[in-house]
C-alpha cells in the first residue's frame, strides 16, 4: 500500500510520511483512491435528512452567542428526537487516508492510544499517514516497521510559535503540500484525540461540502478567540469563537486548487507584523485565514471534537447531543484536567489506552486481504504445526510475533565511549520493584525489555514516575514487549533488549541479579586492560553468588563477599540445586585469583558474561524456563569465543517466589520431555551451521 | 427503578427477576416505560429509507436455498453502496429494557461480559430484568446488589429437554407472563452473545413490526432445522431453517393479547406426542408455534445474531454486511469454536472478557440522574476529602467501593458441622503460586479474596482450571474483588473473604503462610476440647515462624519444627525485623508446652488466630502496609477475647520478594507519617465504641 509513484515534492521537500499497516489493518484497495465521489453521488433514490449546518446566511457564524444562547448555533442538530443527521456511510472497503504529526517519546506513547481507538472502531480500511521526527520514526518502526516518516521542518520554522506542541503543531498546515498528489481528502488528527465512533461517519461528513469549501472544522468550545479571558489578552484574528484544529477534513486537491501555500503564507506573514508569536500554533493560522476567506470552511457537528480545555463551555454540546464522536483532551494538562465530567470521558481514553492491542487483529470481512508476506508465511508457519506435538505451545510461542514498543518511556542514547557497556536483561510486573536497587548497582547504560500487558505498561510509566531514582536515569531504556501467548518468551525478550544496546559492549545479566556496586567502573578497566575487541574474542565471565535472604547487606568488596560465603550468608548461584551451572568458572581458584583467568566450557554452563554488542543472538526457541541462557554460552563456545573469569566481578541473586514457569517445569513430564527435544533440535542446527566438531560434545538429557 | 406496583403475576407464579443498576447505569426515566410508539410514530417528517425485509409475499421464507443461492434472502441489504437501513433510534434517555435468564456459577460469569459488551455500547438507560437460580442471584446481588430474582421452573419442567442448557433455555417462553404487566417491549438476550454495536439500533427494529408481528428473530444460521445433518435426525418443525432465539425481539403486550402462553403450551404438548424431547430447549418450541403462525414473526437482520455454531454459514451473513452487530457463541464448545474467522471474532469477545468494567462508570449526559442514595452518600464523602492532606489516597481508597464477584468459580459450600473451620485469607496475582500448596496444607474450606483486574480473572480462571490440584478442590471459594486505586485494601478483601465463610469458625490467616499439615484436624479437636462458642470467648493462637530458604522441606511435627529452629533453618515470625509482632505468644513458653495457655495482649501483637465467624471485622482504614492485622487484635482484646497458644499448632511464612507497598513504606515518611494518623483515629473510635478503659494503652509510635 505504498505510493505507486513516489511524489516528486517528496524529494523537494525532504519530508514524508506514511504508512503502515500490516498488523492492524487488513485488507484495503488502493482502487478506492482514485473514486472520488462528489459528495452527492452516494444517494441511491434513498431521500435523505436535510444536513446543512445552521449557520446564518452570510457565512459567518455567530459569535460569543453561540454558545450562551442556542447551544447548537453554528452546529448540526444532534438531537435524536428531530431528524438524525445519519450520513450516507462511505462505502464497505473504501480506504479512508489519516494524517498525524508525531514527534518525540511522549507523542509515540499518546499516538497508539489514538490509532488504538481509531482501530477499535473503524469498519473501513484506513490508511494513516505519519508526520514524524527521527525519535517518533524509531520508536514506530519498531512497533513492527508500521512507519516511515521524515522532516519539514524548514518549511515552518520561521514561524515564532509560543504553544507547548512547539514546531509539530505548524506541520499541519503544509499537509497538501507533501501528501502525495493523487491523495484527494485526508482526515487530520491530532494525538490528544480520542475516537468513541467509527471514522468513516466522520469522513462521510465531505459529501456535504459545498464546491468552494475545503477544510472541515468544528469550532472552538472556549473563549480563547474572543479574546476576553483575561485583560490585555489579544489572540490571533478568527471568526467569533474560531475553530479548533484537533480534528480537520481536508479536501486536499482543493486546497491545492486555492493556492493553500500561499494563502496561508502571506496571512502568517501578515499577521506577524502586529503579533509576536503564534499561541496556539497551527490553530491561530487556519483561523485567520478562514477569517479572510470564510467560504473555505465547512463547520462540523460539535461531536467530532469534544474539547476538554481548562475552561472549555464543551457541556452544551455533549448534553444536547445523542452521542459523543471524538474526544479531545486539548488543555496542556491531557487527561488530568478538571472538569466536571472529566471522570467520564477519562473512562473512554483509559478503555483504549490499556485495550490490549493484539486484539485489534481482526479481519475486515469481505474486503480484499492485503497481508503483507511476512504474515502470510508466518500464517503459514502456524498452520503447518502439529497440535498433537507435545511441543505445539512451544513453537506457537516461539513463532509469536510480538508487538513491541522500543524505547518507551524518554531516554538519552549514551555518548559513544569505546570501552562502555550496557546491562541487557528482561523482566515481567513482578520483578519491577527490582529496578530501583538495580539503578544504585549499576550507575551505566542500561537496555531493559519489559513484557507486559498493554494496561501493565501504563502501571510501568506511573512506577517509573512515582520513583525518583528511577525518573532521575536517562540512560536506562526501557522497552516494551506486548504479552501474547502461554509462555515467557525469554530469549526473544533478551534479543529485543539486547538489539537496542548501543555501546560496543553489552553484560549479559538477569533482573533478579545485582552486580557489585564497582562492577560497571571494573568491567570497562578490564576490557581496556585486556585490549578485547581488537586483540581477543572473549567473553568476560561475572561469577555469581546468591543470597536466600530478601533483607541482606550488599557486600562492598571482594573480601567481604568471602567473609559472607565463609559464614554462610551467601553460597554460589544454584550450588544446592544446579551446582553444574555455575561449576566451570571455578570458584575455588577465583577466590584465589588476582588475574583474570581463563576456564573451559563445559555441559550446561550458563555463566554471566560481557560481549560484544554484536555477539550471537539467542535462540527464541527456548520459552519458558529451561536452556534458555545455556543455549546461547553453547554457541558463543562454538564460535570460539574465550570465557575469561575476572577476580574482582560478582553478582548476586536475590530470592524470590519460584516464577510460575519453573513451576510448570518441575512438576509437568511434557515440559521436561519437550525441553530435551528443542535442545536436541537446536544441537543438530547448531551442528550444521559450525560443523560437529565445534560443538564440544553431545546434548546431555540433565536433571533439575 | 424497581418497578411501581409489584404485579400480580409475580407473586403467584413465585418468580422474577429484575434490576440493577447502581453503578453502571446512571439516567434512565421510568416514565418512558409508558410511552409506545407504534413503530411509525417516531418519524418528524423525515423521509426514511424503506426497510421491509424481502420476504416473500406469502409470508414465508425461502428455506434451504436463502443461505445457498442469496445470501441476503429472507434479510435486509446491508451493503452500504446500497439504501442503508438506519433505523430511527428511540429518542435520547429513553429506558430500553433487557431480558436474560442466567443460572449457576458459568452463566453468572458469561453474563458479565454480555452486560459489559452491552453497556460499552449503550447510550440509552437500560433495565436489565434477570432471571436467575439461587446460585447466581447470591452471586450477582454480591455484585453490588444489582440484581434480584427467582425461580420459575413449575412452569416449564414438564418439557423433556436434551440441550445443555437445561431447564433454563425454556425460561424463555414464560417471559411473557413473568416481566410486569406494564412493560411492553423486551429483547431478550442468551448470556453467550457479544455486542459490537449499540442496543438502541436492535431495539429500533420494534418500530418496523407489522400489527400482527409480535416476535423478531434472526433466520438459524446452519441447517440443523432442514434435518439434513445426519442420517435420522429429526428436528422439531419450522419454517426452512427456522429461527435462532439467542437474540430476541418480544412485543410482550400483544403476546398477552394472543394468547401466547396457551399458545405455546398446546404446540409443545402436541409435538411432544410424536417427538420425545426437545433438542434445542426454548428454540425448538418458538420454531414450532411460529411454522404454525407466521405471521407472528418479523424476521431480523442476520447481523443481529450472527450464529458461530460448528457448521454454521454466518459467513454469508457478514462477510456481505457493512457492520456486525451481534455475536452468538451458540457452540457448545463456546468461543472455542473452530471456524476459519473465528480468531477475529474472539477478540471481540475478548475485550469485553477482559474490560475493566471501572470504566463503564460512565455517565449518560442530559439524561436525567438515577444515582441510588447509597452512590450520592459516597460522592460526597469523596467530595469532601481534602486532596492536600497527606493520607488523601489512603482515605480515597477506604472510601473506594469495589466490584466484587463472590464464589467466582464453581464452589460446593460445606456441610453444616459444629466445629469446623474455613481457612480465610487474600491474595493478588503474584501469589497464585502458593495456591497449590495451601491446598496440600489444608484440606478444609477455604474462602479467599482475589484482588483482580478483570483481565487477571481470566487468567486466574486458566490457572485454576490447568491445575489438578485445584480444579478437584470444591471447598475453596474463590472472591474476586476487582482493582481499583492506588493502595492495597487489604482489610477489606480480608472482610470480603470472611463475610463469606460458611463454617462456624475461621482461621484468619495469609496467603504467605503454610499451616502444618495436621492444623485442620488440631483445630478442629482443640476446639470442641476447649469448648469454645458455649464455654469461652477466645481466640486461638496459632504460633508463626519463618523459613527464609524458597526450596524447603515442611516440618510434619513440632519436634521436627524445633529441631530446624535450632538449627537456624526456621526463625520465628519476624524475629529479625520485627520481634513485637509476635513476642506476646512466647515461643519459649511453646517450646514446652503441651496444653494451651492463656497470653496477654501487648502493643504490636499481630497473631494469625482462630475465631467464631461473627468476630468483629478488619478496619477497612488501613490499606496497602502496615498496622492491618495489629487493629483487628487491638478490638479482639477489646472485646475481651481470651488469647489462647495451642501448643501442637504451627504455621510457616515462606520467603518472597518485599511487595510494592512494603517498599513504600520503607522509603516514604509521608506514609509512616499517615499510617501513624489513621493509628489515632482508630484509638480515638475504638475509645469511644468500647470506652478508653477496655483499651490496654494508648497508641505508640512504633518504627519498623
Amino acid at each position: 500500500m505504498l505510493p505507486r509513484g513516489r511524489p516528486r515534492a517528496l524529494g523537494a521537500a525532504a519530508l514524508l510520511l506514511l504508512l503502515l499497516i500490516g498488523f492492524f489493518l487488513l485488507g484495503g484497495d488502493p482502487e478506492c483512491e482514485r473514486l472520488e465521489p462528489d459528495g452527492r453521488t452516494g444517494d441511491l433514490g434513498c431521500p435523505r435528512c436535510p444536513l446543512t449546518p445552521r449557520v446564518p446566511s452570510d457565512g459567518r457564524l455567530r459569535g460569543a452567542s453561540a454558545l450562551d444562547g442556542d447551544p447548537l448555533a453554528g452546529h448540526w442538530d444532534h438531537n435524536r428526537s428531530a431528524c438524525d443527521p445519519w450520513p450516507q456511510l462511505p462505502p464497505k472497503c473504501e480506504l479512508l487516508h489519516v494524517a498525524i504529526v508525531c514527534a518525540g517519546h511522549n507523542s509515540s506513547r499518546e499516538v497508539i492510544t489514538l490509532v488504538k481507538s481509531l482501530l477499535f472502531y473503524r469498519k473501513n480500511p484506513l490508511h494513516l499517514h505519519l508526520v514524524t521526527d527521527a525519535v517518533a520514526r524509531n520508536i514506530l518502526e519498531g512497533f513492527k516497521g508500521f512507519y516511515h516518516a521524515d522532516q519539514l521542518k524548514p518549511q515552518i520554522s520561521w514561524i515564532p510559535n509560543k504553544h507547548y506542541s512547539g514546531l509539530y503543531g505548524l506541520m499541519k498546515l503544509v499537509l497538501p503540500g507533501i501528501l502525495p498528489p493523487g491523495l484527494a481528502r485526508v482526515i487530520v488528527l491530532d494525538t490528544d484525540v480520542t475516537f468513541a465512533s467509527d471514522i468513516a461517519e466522520l469522513w462521510a461528513l465531505f459529501a456535504h461540502f459545498s464546491d468552494k469549501q475545503v477544510i472541515g472544522l468544528v469550532e472552538n468550545q472556549s473563549d480563547w478567540y474572543l479574546g476576553n479571558l483575561w485583560k490585555n489578552h489579544r489572540p490571533w484574528p478568527a471568526l467569533g469563537r474560531g475553530f479548533n484544529t484537533g480534528v480537520i477534513l481536508l479536501w486536499l486537491d482543493r486546497l491545492r486548487q486555492v493556492g493553500w501555500e500561499q494563502m496561508w503564507t502571506l496571512t502568517a506573514q501578515r499577521e506577524l507584523l502586529t503579533l509576536a508569536a503564534t499561541s496556539l500554533a497551527d490553530q491561530d493560522i487556519f483561523n485567520a485565514v478562514i477569517k479572510e476567506h470564510p467560504e473555505l470552511v465547512q463547520p462540523l457537528p460539535c461531536v467530532w471534537n469534544v474539547q476538554l480545555s481548562d475552561h472549555t463551555r464543551a457541556e452544551h454540546c455533549y448534553s444536547e447531543a445523542a452521542d459523543l464522536k471524538v474526544i479531545h483532551w486539548n488543555s496542556p494538562k491531557k487527561v488530568r484536567v478538571k472538569n466536571k465530567h472529566a471522570g467520564s470521558f477519562r473512562n473512554f481514553y483509559l478503555t483504549f489506552l490499556g485495550y490490549d492491542g493484539n486484539l485489534l487483529r481482526r479481519e475486515l470481512f469481505g474486503c480484499p486481504s492485503q497481508t503483507l508476506p511476512e504474515a502470510e508465511q508466518l500464517h503459514r508457519a502456524l498452520a503447518q504445526l502439529d497440535e498433537e506435538d507435545a511441543c505445539f505451545e512451544f513453537r506457537q510461542q516461539q513463532l509469536t510475533v510480538h508487538r513491541v514498543h522500543i524505547t518507551f518511556l524518554p531516554h538519552k542514547p549514551p555518548p559513544p565511549r569505546p570501552h562502555d557497556i550496557t546491562l541487557v536483561a528482561q523482566l515481567s510486573m513482578d520483578r519491577l520493584q527490582m529496578l530501583e536497587a538495580l539503578c544504585r548497582h549499576w550507575p551505566g547504560p542500561m537496555s531493559l525489555a519489559l513484557y507486559l500487558t498493554d494496561a501493565e505498561a501504563q502501571q510501568f510509566l506511573h512506577f517509573v514516575e512515582a520513583s525518583p531514582v528511577l525518573s532521575a536515569r536517562q540512560d536506562v531504556a526501557y522497552h516494551v514487549v506486548y504479552r501474547e501467548g502461554p509462555l515467557y518468551p525469554v530469549n526473544q525478550l533478551r534479543n529485543v533488549a539486547l538489539a537496542q544496546a548501543l555501546t560496543p559492549y553489552v553484560f549479559l545479566s538477569d533482573i533478579d541479579f545485582l552486580p557489585a556496586y564497582s562492577l560497571y567502573d571494573y568491567l570497562r578497566a578490564s576490557i581496556e586492560q585486556l585490549e578485547l575487541g581488537s586483540r581477543r574474542k572473549a567473553a568476560l565471565v561475572v561469577p555469581a553468588f546468591e543470597t536466600l535472604r530478601y533483607r541482606f547487606t550488599f557486600p562492598s568488596s571482594k573480601a567481604e563477599l568471602l567473609a559472607l560465603l565463609d559464614s554462610g550468608s551467601l553460597y554460589t548461584f544454584r550450588y544446592h540445586e544446579w551446582p553444574q551451572g555455575h561449576a566451570p568458572t571455578d570458584y575455588a581458584r577465583w577466590r584465589e585469583a588476582q588475574a583474570p583467568y581463563r576456564v573451559q566450557w563445559a555441559a550446561d554452563y550458563e555463566p554471566y558474561v560481557v560481549v560484544p554488542r554484536d555477539c550471537p543472538r539467542y535462540d527464541p526457541r527456548f520459552v519458558g524456563f529451561g536452556w534458555n541462557k545455556v543455549a546461547h554460552i553453547v554457541e558463543l563456545d562454538a564460535q570460539e569465543f574465550e570465557l575469561l573469569v575476572l577476580p574482582e566481578a560478582f553478582t548476586i541473586h536475590l530470592p524470590h517466589a519460584p516464577s510460575l514457569d519453573i513451576s510448570r517445569f518441575r512438576s509437568s513430564s511434557t515440559y521436561r520431555d519437550c525441553l530435551q527435544a528443542l535442545k536436541e533440535e537446536f544441537h543438530q542446527d547448531l551442528s550444521r551451521r559450525y560443523g560437529a566438531a565445534a560443538l564440544n560434545c553431545p546434548p546431555t538429557v540433565s536433571a533439575i
